[in-house]
Parts: C-alpha cells; sequence; structure tokens
C-alpha cells in the first residue's frame, strides 16, 4: 500500500506540473489584437470539434459500457469508463493548452528564438506530463480500489479484467481520436488548398478561407489531442499488459503485489525523472534546437537509469526473486535495455526524417528530375526506413528474454514507455510552433518571427515522426506480451475449465504447422493494409466535403471574398468534424470486430466442439502476431517516410536545388502531399488498431469465460 | 515407370508445340524495311544483354556449382545445373520468339485487331509452354534417372537434395532475372524519357534515342525473359516441394512413387489441357479482347479440371489410401479448390487493374485534382487490392487442409501453377504488343495500328498483373507447404541424429510462445521491405547510368541527332545491362544469405550448443513464414497497384478528364513512373526472393546434416 501512495504522489506531481506550467503559459503576452483573433477562430474550431467528437464518442461508450457491465459487471464497466474518460481528459486539456500557446510562441519568437521555443516546449510538456500522470493514476488508483477498497486479491479474474477494460476504454478513444483526427486534419489541409489556393486563388493562410482555420484546428487536433490518446492508450495498455503478466507467472509468490507494483513504480519515478527534465531542454549558444531538446532527454534518461534502479530495488531487491531463474538485478538490466531501444529508435528516426542526412537528401535531390522520381525515392526510403528499427527490436527481445525471460520483455516495454511523458512533451510542441507559424503569416508579423516558426517546426516534423515510431515500436517489442497475455490467459481459463465450463477440452496450438496459426498470420497481417487503404481513401473524400462547404460559403456570402463579411469557421469545422467521424467508423470496427468474426469464423469451419474453439483460439492468437508482423512495417514506412517527405520540402525551401517556387519545389511539394495521410492519418492509426485487436481479444476470452 | 514415360511425353508435346508455333509465327509478314530495321535494332539489344547477364550468371553458378558438389555431392550439383540451364532456356527461347514476333504483330495489326492478336498470343504461348514443358521435363527426368538409371530410392536423401538443388538452380536465375531484368527496363524506361524527352527535346520511341531501343529491349528482358525465370523456378519448386513431402509423409506405404509421381502428372496433363486451351482464345463478334482471354482460361480450367480428376484416379484412385486418413476423392477436391483459387485471384487481379472498374477509375479521377492525389489514391488501392486476395487464399488454406491436410494443401498450390503454361501464355504477349506498338509509331504506320496495338496492350497490363499475383498467391498458398518441407525435413534429420550427429539433441520450437519464433517473423518481416526498397533504389540509379550514357553518345556523335549516324544501341544496353547486373547483387543476396546469418547469430546468441541449434532452427523456420507474411502484401499491393496506375493513365489517354496533355494526364503519368519500379521491379521480384530464402534454408539443413 505504501508503494501505491507513493505511485500516486507522483502522479499527482504531474498534476501540480501542468497547473504550474499552464499558469506560467497563459501569463504570457497573447500578442496584439489581430493576433488574438486568428487564435480565437482556431480555439472555437477546435471546441466545434471536441464538442462533435466528445458526443460521437459518449454514445458509443455507453453502449459499451452497458455491454461490459452486462456481460463482465459494473466494476469492468468502471475500469474502461476510467480508462476513456481520462484519456479523453488528457487530449482535451493538451489541446486547450495548445490553442492558447500557439498565440504566445508567436508573440514570444518576436523576442528570440528560445523564447519561442521556451513556451512551446512548456505547452508540449503539459500534454506530456497529463498523459504520463493521468494514464498512471488511473491504473494505480482503480488497483488500489479494487485491490484494498473493494477487497479483490491482485490477480482476481474481476481486476484483472478491470484493468483490461481500463485499457479497452484508452484504446477505443484513442483510434477514434488518431483517426478521426488525422483525417480532420489532413481533409482541411488537402481540402482547403485544393478549394482555396487552386479555385479562388488565395494564398495559403488566408483567413478568409474558412479551411485554412480548420487546418491550423487540425494540427491541434490530429498531432496534439490524437497524438496524446495514443500515447495514453499505449501507456496504459503496456502497464496493464506487465500487470497481467505479473499476476500470473507470480501467482503464488509471496512477491505478488510487489510485482504487479512494479510496473506502475517505475512509472511513477520517470514521471518525476520527466519533469526533471523538461527543465533541461534550453537553447545553447549553438542555437541548436535539436540539441535542446536532446539535453533534456538524456537528462531525463540518464535520471531515469538510476531512478528505475532505485525502484526495482526498494521493491524487490536485486538478489534472486522467488520462484523465477533471474534476479532483481536482470530485471534492471531489461529496464535499462529498455531505455537504450527508446534512445536508438529516436536516433534512426531523426536518421531518417532529419534534414541533415542521407535519406531526406536523397529525396531533394530526386525532386530535381520530377514528381515521378520525388515519390520513388520517398517509398524507397520509407520502405527502407524500417530495417533499422526492426532490428533493434529485434535485439531487445533477443537480449531482455534470454536476461529474464517473458517478464524480462515486459518490463522492458514499460521502461520503454514510462518515458512517454517527456518524449510526448519533444512532441506536442509541434503543433503549437505550426499554429504559431500560421498566426504569424496571417497577422503579418515580420519574417524573421516565421523564420524562427519554421526552424521549430522542421525540427517538429522530426519530432512528430519520433513518437509514431516510439510508440509502435514499443508496440513492436511490447508484441510477445500481449500475445502472452492472451496465451496465459487462456491457458488460466483451461486450467480452471472446473469454473469456466466453455474451456473445457479446449488445446489450442500455437505452433507454426498448424494452418489455424497460418491462417491466423496472414489475416492479421492483412488488416493493417485494409485499414491504411481506408483511411488513405478517408482522407480523400474527407477533402471532398470540405470543398463543397467552402464552394457553398463563397456562393452564399459573397462579402468573405472582399473581406466584408467573416466565414463560418465554426460550420467548416462541424461539417469536416461529421465527415471525420463518420469516415473513422468502418476502419474503427475493424480491429473491434476482427477477433470476434475470425474465432466464431473459424470456430464454425473447423466443426465446432473443443476442436472447434481450439482452432479458433489458435488462429486469433496467431492474428495479435500477424498483425503486429506487417502492422510494424507499415507504420514506421508511414511515418517516417512521411517525414522525410515534409522535410525534403523543408530543405528545398531551405535554398537547396532551386528553392521555392523551382521544379524541385513543386514536385517536393507532390511527395509532402502524399506524406501527409500516410504520417498523419493511416500510419500513426495502426499502433492503437493493433492495441485494439489485443485488447479486444482478451475481453473476448472474459466474456467466453462467464 | 509407365507415368513418368507418359509424363515425359506430356512435357515433349510442349516441345513440340513451341516448334511448330515459332515456326508459324516466322512464316508471317515482317513488315516493311523500316520495321524490320527497328526490330533489328531491339533484338541486337536484346542479344547483348543476354551475352552480359549469363557470362555474369554463369560465373556465379559455376561456383555455386563447384561448392554444392562438394558439400552435397555430384548428383547435387547436376539438379542444381539443370534447374538453372532450363530455366535460362525458357527466358532465352521465349524472348527470341518475342523480339521476333513484335514486329510480324505491328504488320499483322494494319490488316485486323484479331491477327494482331492472333500473333502476338501465339508468341506469348510458346515462352508459356516452354516454361511449363521445360520445368516438367527437367523434374521429370531427372527423378526418373535418380530412381531408375542411377537406382536411388525415391525417397533418399540424394533425390530429395539433388531436387531441391534443382529448384535452388531455377530461383538464382530467377531472381537474377527478375530484378536485373526489372531494373533494366525501368531503368531505361526512366533514364530514357529524363535525357530525350526532357533533355533533347525529341519525342518517346524516337530512333535517334539510344535509351529508346533499350527500352524496347527492357519489356522483353524483364516481361518475357524475366517473368519466364519466375514462373519456371515457381512451378518447379512448388513440384519439388510438393515431391518432398509426399517422400516424408509417405514413406513407408508401397504409394510412395506415385504420390511422388502425383504433382509430375498433374503438371503433364495440365500442359495438355494448356496446348488445347490456346486454341480457344479467338476474338469474337464483340472486340473483346479479354473476352477472348477468357474463353481459353476458361477450357484450360474446364478440361484440366476433367484432367487432374483422371490422373488422381489412375495414379491413387479415388477411395481411401493407404496410412491416411483422406482418400483420393478428397485430394482431387483439393486440386479443384487449387483452380478455383486461381480464378478468383485472376478475376480479383482484373476488377483492381482493369479500366473498367472502381479502383483504377477512381485513380483517374483523383488525377483531376494533382499529382499528389493521384498517388494518394494509387497507394490507398494499392493497399487494398491485398485484401481479397489474401482472404481467398486464406479459405484455400482452410478448405484444402480440412480435406486432406498439408498434403492436401501442396495439391492444390500443384494443380494451381500446373496452369502457368497457359497463364504465362495469357502474359507473354504483353511485351510483343508493347513492342509492336512502339514499332508502329517509329515506322509511321497509319493511327489505327497504334489504336489496335494500344487496346492489346491495356490488357496486356491486366495480365501483366495477374500473372505476378498468381505467382505470389501460389507462394501465399504455398506457405505452408515450403514451410513443412523445412520442418519435415528438420524432424527427418533428428529422427535420425544417428547417421546426422549434428542434429542430436536438437529440438526445435515453433510456438508462438518462443521468441526466437517471433523474432524469425519480424525478421522475415523486414526482408521485403528491405528488398523492395533497394530495388526501388536501383531502378533510380540505373537510369541515372544511361543519362550520362546518352549524353556521352550526343556528346561524341553529334550525327545522331541530324540523322546522319546511327546511335550505339548495344553499348548502351550493355552499359544498362552492366549497371543492373551490379545493381542487382546485394538484394539478390539478402534472401540467400539471411537464412544463413540468421542461424549461425541466433545460434551464438542463444548460447550455442543443441539449445543454440534448436533456437537457430526454430528462428530460421519462422522467417520462412515472415517472409511470406509480409511479402505477400508488399508483392500484391506492388503489382495491382502499379498496374492500376499504368491503366489509370491509358483511361485518361482514351479521353477521359480531358484525354492526353490535360493536366489530369500529366498527373497520371506521374503515378505511371512511380507505379513503374512497383510493379515491374520491385513487386515481381518478391516470390523469387521468398522462394530463395525457402530454398536456402532447405540447402543450408542438408549441408549441416552432412
Amino acid at each position: 500500500m505504501t508503494a501505491l501512495v507513493v505511485i500516486v504522489l507522483c502522479g499527482a506531481l504531474s498534476i501540480i506540473y501542468a497547473i504550474w506550467a499552464t499558469s506560467s503559459v497563459l501569463k504570457a503576452d497573447a500578442g496584439n489584437p489581430r493576433m488574438q483573433e486568428i487564435a480565437a477562430a482556431v480555439r472555437e474550431g477546435a471546441q466545434a470539434y471536441l464538442r462533435r467528437q466528445y458526443t460521437t464518442i459518449g454514445m458509443v461508450g455507453v453502449v459499451i459500457f452497458a455491454l461490459l457491465a452486462y456481460f463482465l459487471g459494473v466494476l469492468v464497466a468502471v475500469g474502461f469508463a476510467i480508462g476513456a474518460i481520462l484519456s479523453g481528459a488528457a487530449g482535451f486539456i493538451g489541446m486547450n493548452v495548445s490553442v492558447r500557446a500557439n498565440v504566445r510562441t508567436a508573440q514570444a519568437a518576436t523576442k528570440s528564438l528560445a523564447g519561442g521555443l521556451e513556451l512551446a516546449f512548456k505547452a508540449g510538456a503539459i500534454t506530456g506530463m497529463l498523459v504520463a500522470g493521468l494514464a498512471l493514476l488511473g491504473v494505480t488508483i482503480y488497483f488500489a480500489y479494487l485491490t484494498h477498497g473493494a477487497g479483490y486479491a491482485a490477480n482476481s479474474r474481476t481486476v484483472v479484467d478491470a484493468m483490461v477494460a481500463l485499457g479497452f476504454g484508452a484504446s477505443l478513444i484513442s483510434i477514434f481520436a488518431r483517426l478521426g483526427g488525422g483525417i480532420f486534419t489532413k481533409g482541411a489541409d488537402v481540402g482547403g488548398d485544393l478549394v482555396g489556393k487552386v479555385e479562388a486563388g488565395i494564398p495559403e493562410d488566408d483567413p478568409r478561407n474558412p479551411a485554412t482555420i480548420a487546418d491550423n484546428v487540425g494540427d491541434n487536433v490530429g498531432d496534439c489531442a490524437g497524438m496524446a490518446a495514443d500515447l495514453f492508450e499505449t501507456y496504459a495498455v503496456t502497464a496493464v499488459a506487465t500487470m497481467v503478466l505479473a499476476a500470473i507467472f507470480f501467482a503464488t509468490s509471496p512477491l505478488l503485489v510487489n510485482m504487479m507494483t512494479l510496473p506502475l513504480a517505475i512509472g511513477g519515478i520517470c514521471i518525476i525523472t520527466s519533469i526533471i527534465g523538461t527543465f533541461f531542454v534550453k537553447l545553447g549558444a549553438s542555437e541548436s534546437i535539436m540539441g535542446a531538446l536532446y539535453k533534456g532527454l538524456i537528462a531525463t534518461g540518464i535520471l531515469s537509469l538510476l531512478g528505475v534502479g532505485g525502484v526495482i530495488y526498494w521493491l524487490i531487491g536485486f538478489g534472486p526473486l522467488a520462484g523465477v531463474s533471474y534476479t532483481g538485478l536482470e530485471l534492471f538490466a531489461c529496464g535499462v535495455a529498455g531505455l537504450v531501444v527508446t534512445g536508438l529508435i529516436i536516433w534512426i528516426t531523426e536518421y531518417y526524417t532529419g534534414t541533415d542526412y542521407r535519406p531526406v537528401k536523397s529525396i531533394a535531390q530526386a525532386s530535381v528530375t520530377g514528381h515521378g522520381t520525388n515519390v520513388i525515392q520517398g517509398l524507397a526510403i520509407s520502405m527502407e526506413s524500417t530495417a533499422m528499427p526492426a532490428i533493434v527490436i529485434i535485439a531487445g527481445i533477443l537480449v531482455t528474454y534470454s536476461l529474464a525471460g517473458l517478464f524480462g520483455i515486459a518490463i522492458a516495454t514499460t521502461t520503454m514507455l514510462a518515458l512517454a511523458g517527456m518524449v510526448v512533451a519533444l512532441d506536442a510542441f509541434g503543433p503549437v510552433t505550426d499554429n504559431a507559424g500560421g498566426i504569424a503569416e496571417m497577422a503579418g508579423l515580420p519574417k524573421e518571427v516565421r523564420k524562427s516558426t519554421d526552424a521549430l517546426d522542421a525540427v517538429g516534423n522530426t519530432t512528430k515522426a519520433v513518437t509514431k515510431g516510439y510508440a509502435i515500436g514499443s508496440a513492436g517489442l511490447g508484441a510477445l506480451v500481449l500475445f502472452a497475455a492472451y496465451n496465459q490467459d487462456l491457458k488460466f481459463f483451461i486450467g480452471d475449465a472446473a469454473n469456466h465450463a466453455y474451456f473445457q477440452g479446449v488445446n489450442p496450438d500455437f505452433s507454426l504447422n498448424n494452418p489455424y496459426v497460418v491462417v491466423g498470420l496472414l489475416f492479421g497481417g492483412l488488416l493493417p493494409y485494409l485499414f491504411g487503404a481506408m483511411g488513405m481513401t478517408a482522407v480523400g473524400r474527407a477533402a471532398g466535403a470540405i470543398v463543397e462547404e467552402v464552394r457553398r460559403q463563397f456562393r452564399e456570402k459573397p462579402g468573405i471574398m472582399r473581406g466584408t463579411d467573416k466565414p463560418d469557421y465554426g460550420k467548416a469545422v462541424d461539417l469536416l468534424t461529421k465527415a471525420a467521424i463518420k469516415e473513422m467508423i468502418i476502419p474503427s470496427l475493424l480491429p473491434v470486430l476482427s477477433p470476434i468474426v475470425v474465432y466464431f469464423l473459424i470456430y464454425a469451419l473447423a466443426g465446432g466442439g473443443a476442436a472447434g474453439k481450439s482452432a479458433a483460439f489458435s488462429a486469433v492468437g496467431a492474428m495479435l502476431l500477424g498483425v503486429i508482423v506487417t502492422g510494424l512495417f507499415v507504420a514506421i514506412s508511414m511515418t517516417s517516410g512521411g517525414g522525410a517527405w515534409d522535410n525534403a520540402k523543408k530543405y528545398i525551401e531551405d535554398g537547396h536545388h532551386g528553392g521555392k517556387g523551382s521544379d524541385a519545389h513543386k514536385a517536393a511539394v507532390t511527395g509532402d502531399t502524399v506524406g501527409d495521410p500516410y504520417k498523419d492519418t493511416a500510419g500513426p492509426a495502426v499502433n492503437p488498431m493493433i492495441k485494439i485487436t489485443n485488447i479486444v481479444a482478451l475481453l473476448l476470452l472474459a466474456v467466453l469465460a462467464h
């Protein structure tokens, strides 16, 4: 219980940090009236989006809450609600800070680059700390309530199911926010450009275009709120999966409670190290923005090394552990491996998306010979960029498994994600600076301001790709953990078939010799492809809807173009929100329904009965790995490739290969457009998709057991 | 022995058909002197390519022959040589017919579309029948020699190893031909356009541009010879894998020899049905080219249904089979399933790449709004196009496994590939008509001729995609067969550890719980991505080399542009060949070395000894499935997507969305350029890559056993 109290205090610290940082951001100068007017339009749009999104998710959530309460009991349903509400809250608060910090960052950048960076980073850090803090608080407090308040055993089915449901709640918000936000932002981006620049002949970021504000809103709802929900669920699901494994591996050990607490404690200490790390982010004499961010990250990493060691020593000691063949020190080494994997993935992503290295330069070079060669080289880089992260993940699995088996991999993944606060902070400053640049442009601020915000934005492209690579990388490293949670749960029910009649005679075979396993692998492998195709197509359709709406406003209010009438930003945003929410329903259903459909289909095809159940459980298990095997590559190739395309355009705009307006620049703009839905819609949504597939499979087991 | 003689006679029939069809093609009118001059230039270039390619492959082949002879004995090495030489011969002869049929097709098209189709299809059918016939003859005669001439037992290690080595020979030629040919043809295409159209300002297909001839050569070396080698190895490897399985499953059964003969007999009868089918390809009153091709295909399919039934009845009967739980009739049903899978994959590919359906039309529509939206929609379609084929393959695995287990899947895959003669015939007419169109344009033939060849060419784009989908689809269906061949071989050596000391104490675990299996899946999954990236990049570099060469010729021989001097086609082709061969070495090494590197790396990391061997064998086995799980999706998305992009351009050129020269057309040209290396270089080479990985793993076992 002491440990849980300390962990809750760590979580509370993140809230205190967020309150302090928010008041500090709000105290900053909000710029001149023109800037505030534009920022208000973005804020108005963002609020319109949130209203619609939460209304829709609320309806879906109520249905699922009722279903869970009926099938698995109220405590499990409450877990679902906690996960969903806290995930939504992290995104909601983060976005509300973000839409206030943008104009203040623009104002601060009029004075210095360092000032702009400081403000934008502080705004991002609020989202970061809330993501980690709220996820940790939700899991810890509910776990404490169930085990101490309600008196359930730590490894009882109710506790395990409630924790899994908490992960499900977070995942569901996450796929809505990621996919809906991604369709929204890229629909606005592509559609706004088509109707504004091409048809009406007004420049980008012109406030007369109702879609331009939607574009800025999109940066916040996609890159800030969507990303926050994604990382919240990645954090929560990983912590929960590790706890489930601990509950099973140490079921009869005196260490049970401490082992289940360990992932939470690692999360707690890393919140403190992340908060300390944020104070190391300071622009040095070299004016290197990436360097400033690295200082904070490295400080957090080194402190976390010590902190994780301390936590492990405190909870379980470094010596041999009862009932298992590995020591506490070996578990610590696994934590270190998780930190190393994080560092390497960040470094590799920077290599593939930064303007200083071969990949981005090669795309810029290929742009000289035209649109086609730009896209060919971009696709080549996007595929190539998957190799090194995959090898790092493979090495991580091999090393941590050899140290401490499956639980070692779980601890490594948990430690990797414990840094989420800091990693999200590095990412969430991107949309703030992106918006700041737009506001500076629209408000006619001096060119140097735009130069500062552009420099911040280019780094933001890389850190955005970094976060996505980090999230999907943790899914790759955690693949076995998620699968093991399923497999061990299944084993538990089969072993306890006396109380769970459904599992009598069930004997799944996860060997690659089993055709149902191969079928599951192929079906799982298909999901990211189909999902990606749907996401890409949805962006096209949402862009079409925004084109129609903007045309209507221009037609009905001719004063907009003359500057005598104000466009209805809220209407455009609301329409785009409706389109985005509509477009995301079928793709989101894909991972939710797939495990269920595959289970019952294979069950029927394999002739029903115990043999049918065995075949179906095998296929569903294999599907969980299949979805990761292709999902890892689809997601990394899309997010890194998209970032590289974006920065290749920026590299040319910096004056290479003829600069802005040259033929090479036009080709690079094409690549950037292609990269948009790649990196901001389809690619990042693959991570929550993988998690949902896994979580639904776990819930399916729980429902069948009832 | 009777059966083997009959099979050899069937194979011989394909040779007789090829001789008859060749003489019939050569008898056709070869057109006017201008046409013959152009055709001669293409032929000259093709011969220059073959000289260089066979010189290089010959050197590699001699080294491998020596290694195999040293490690596994001369008989095994001879198997390798047979596979390599016959695969090369099928491509060599097919291409030589193709470069003579192109000009005659152009001439025939001056009279009628039906005449053009008949000639081009007959030329393609020669390649088709030689692919199936030579592969069947090679496997059958060498098997007959080893079992009857040299007196080895049908399931002795020497016979099994020699058959596997025969598949390896075919695979090695195949990856060289597919990748080298693909880099060559797309390097010429992209490079020739850059230097000719952009720099020199001369139109496409202008004979003054040395690269234009190389482009036509490329159609033959990539789409004809490369494709022939690919299908040869797919056919040979599948037949060999099925024989290996039969050797193991029926080791102690009186049916052993007949079961090992069965895949060859199915191949034999289907050669006859394919030859008959070719005579059904006739243009009807509706002038539908695809309809004419379908007539031939459907005739072959129905006759094959009867033929396969007859062969199974003749060899093993329809009743219960000694030692297994399934009947001959059930094996026949598996063969039928193989035919159904073939039909469905062809139909789905036509849907995704034909100009009459939603996918291609949606890409054309997206071209209206620019380069970016064309590429986004094309990528969305390319990803979507993987779903239905994957589901068909999954259904095929489920159905055939439930009928007759693993051997049922093997028989289905064998039957699927037994139609290779007909399917290749449908494909190989494509480059002939493509070349015919180029010759018609260059020789200034009337516009109607070009219209006829263009109509044939558009269908050729679809049938090209069909063949690639069919080849990779058979790999998906056969995934378990290839894995089972590895697994059963491994089991054999472990069971016979008394004679194979290396395998003492080895106990591989192919369960998904085993981290080495997950590592193997991820590593295998990485290979198609890295391989694809290398292929795409190689095309870019080869295009650069051709740009340099063409510039040099223009500089040193100013008479070329004035029409007073002849460009050195052979030099350009030779240089491009050198560049292509150089570029393909590292990607080709990837699948050859990966199983070996993964084996020894995991062996060392897992601590060596029997435990290390077990871990390493598990990882390599999982790698074989991992490479298929992602390879299937990478290959289908690339080949179908590329075909769809190409035909979207053709659809616009037919007068939609503004027609030739419109902005939509420019955007569609970009999509076509992107699709080029997708569909003709990286995508199709994934199939031989998968096969090589599998075959090398089998050879690794054989070498370790020695």
